[in-house]
């Protein structure tokens, strides 16, 4: 049997996801190559499309027994909606949705990041503002620039690239941001929305939306399903929980104190693995026929790679797609899903303050 | 085997607990004698009483196999405890703190209620304001008394006793308290930071406070056990998943979309019901030597009482405490601790806006 690099894997040792980048899977994707899969449209019929804004079938790819969730299909869907409600809006209010990002100090990956959104932006049509300050400005001085964005009409939604330099308060920071224009999803007062039955959010964090999009858009039903999420990141985990239970799935949350994960894991209909640990979930761990939204996004060594390194999910992939029945591949899964979830946010707000349907 | 009145209930229904009354627990148990039980203070040394600030050791009843865990004398602890502080601060900086609560509509049973809070107030010494509104209020009169304790320093805490009349927007009237003032600590702000690692709330909500101070209490450890919440509501189940989370269990939350609740439940070191049906948890959904934290207060006709009814919980209790190692009765157990945490999130509030520690 080849199960990969995954059995040479270390032991699973569960890390917390502190250090998942909220953004970089919109970027890896650029930059690397899609895994080889074979495109089975015909098998399609085995899911019930939810594509309902789109006309095109999603494609199935199979490998193994699951089915491959292709999240760069998807996105790449979620753009061109987007774009077409931009011009829709553009056309009959001349209003152009506006996304502002403050960067500051000089991480290149950050700048990355950056570089990227405002390209995703453009793709779309949507304005893009950006703001870049030196590394030893002053927390009053990052403040300043978002109580502007705050007041400018012309801006619909606010993101403040993290990390931010060592000497701020990140929090504090965060909390100046509008919660009208808090694209992001981050803030408590979203949260808390999110979490309470009878209340909407204004935004949902892009990360685990584009995890419940992709499970919407293959026709996965949710409602009444025992899901596992791995790890409890406020920025996917938690957030996509509270997501699957106002589904009425019932949920688990399994993380880094938790004495017997693979028990739990393998009572779940859905796993949403995010926790940033190469591989940790292996094929033992899986129900059969269980659905997979693998969100890690790891780099481990390949010799076979001219980088020396190359990309893994939370999952181990080449065991896992010979039990579930759906899985997303890394990268192309989750990943794409989280900048087209940005930029939906962002027309969200801009159709909401102009009270746009 | 005696197995009492579950057996004869109607076969169990999952109905939501969306009429819970948050505070009707610290009433019932007033109206309401407490059930036999031994009190066998020998057996306290089984459990790790974690009750450093009271010199008593608590008390802890044998019925059958499980200790009774007495929400009813952890509550007149907490009580002494808030009344020494208050009398503290008082002599001190000369500052007592104050809840103030709004009523609306002539509800004999949200009348009883407010009384009690007043009362609770008096016997520990917070002062209590009350503004009584007749039925036909309109909305902005209700806000305008709320913005009026916002403003009172002499105000520390402020209760809008629900429901409101059926006229009133519940939603805006309750986001006019003031999130400092919020000791019933409902407010989404509060929510999502109860959510959120590395976040902390103001206010945690009373009665899933009052559940895990009970565990607490009682020396009943948390970290890494596998917990059930039954039921999901915003006053009790949500709140109460979020905060076993944060004390790092491994939480699952079983509600009425769930499938399998019976097996679900059985897999739990800990289990909160909270879902507002009469013995539905019955003994064979509990694994032996598993804590129980029973929240339901019921009324089941009872010809043998005078009023014609009794309150049962959510869990069966006969059958449980044969198979649970520790468990609250029901009335005598979560109930009398929701106005206890209520005089304690009125002294925090008290503390935190003067600095005194």
């Amino acid at each position: 049997m080849v199960i990969g690099e995954c059995s040479t894997s270390t032991a699973p040792r569960f890390f917390p996801m502190s250090r998942l980048r909220k953004d970089a899977a919109g970027i890896l994707v650029r930059r690397l190559s899609l895994p080889r899969r074979s495109w089975a449209s015909s098998k399609v019929q085995s899911f019930r499309t939810l594509a309902v804004r789109a006309s095109n079938p999603l494609p199935v790819a199979s490998e193994a027994s699951a089915k491959v969730i292709d999240g760069k299909y998807v996105s790449k869907l979620i753009r061109d909606e987007v774009a077409a409600e931009v011009s829709r809006m553009k056309e009959a209010i001349g209003v152009v949705p506006g996304l502002a990002v403050v960067l500051v100090g000089e991480r290149k990956d950050s700048a990355t990041y950056v570089r990227n959104k405002k390209k995703a932006c453009e793709s779309v049509g949507i304005n893009s503002f950006e703001v870049h300050l030196p590394e030893d400005s002053k927390e009053e001085e990052v403040v300043k620039f978002i109580s502007g964005f705050n007041d400018d009409p012309s801006v619909h939604g606010i993101l403040v690239q993290l990390p931010l330099p060592s000497h701020m308060n990140e929090q504090s920071i965060l909390n100046a941001v509008s919660i009208e224009k808090d694209v992001d999803g981050f803030h408590p007062l979203n949260i808390g929305r999110l979490a309470m039955r009878g209340r909407e959010p204004l935004f949902v964090p892009c990360t685990p939306k584009g995890c419940i999009e992709l499970l919407h858009r293959y026709g996965i039903s949710i409602k009444g399903k025992r899901a596992v999420v791995i790890g409890r990141s406020n920025i996917v985990g938690m957030p996509a929980a509270l997501l699957l239970q106002r589904e009425d799935a019932t949920i688990s949350i399994v993380h880094s104190r938790t004495q017997n994960a693979e028990e739990i894991t393998r009572e779940a209909d859905i796993i949403i693995a995010a926790v940033g640990q190469p591989n940790m979930v292996r094929g033992s761990w899986i129900k059969p026929g269980a659905v997979i939204i693998d969100v890690g996004i790891n780099p481990v060594e390949d010799s076979k790679s001219s980088r020396g390194y190359k990309l893994v999910g939370d999952v181990c992939y080449e065991e896992a797609c010979k039990v579930a029945s759906a899985i997303t591949p890394v990268p192309g899964g989750v990943g794409p899903m989280t900048i087209a979830m940005l930029l939906s946010n962002t027309l969200t707000s801009a159709k909401r303050v102009h009270n746009f349907q």
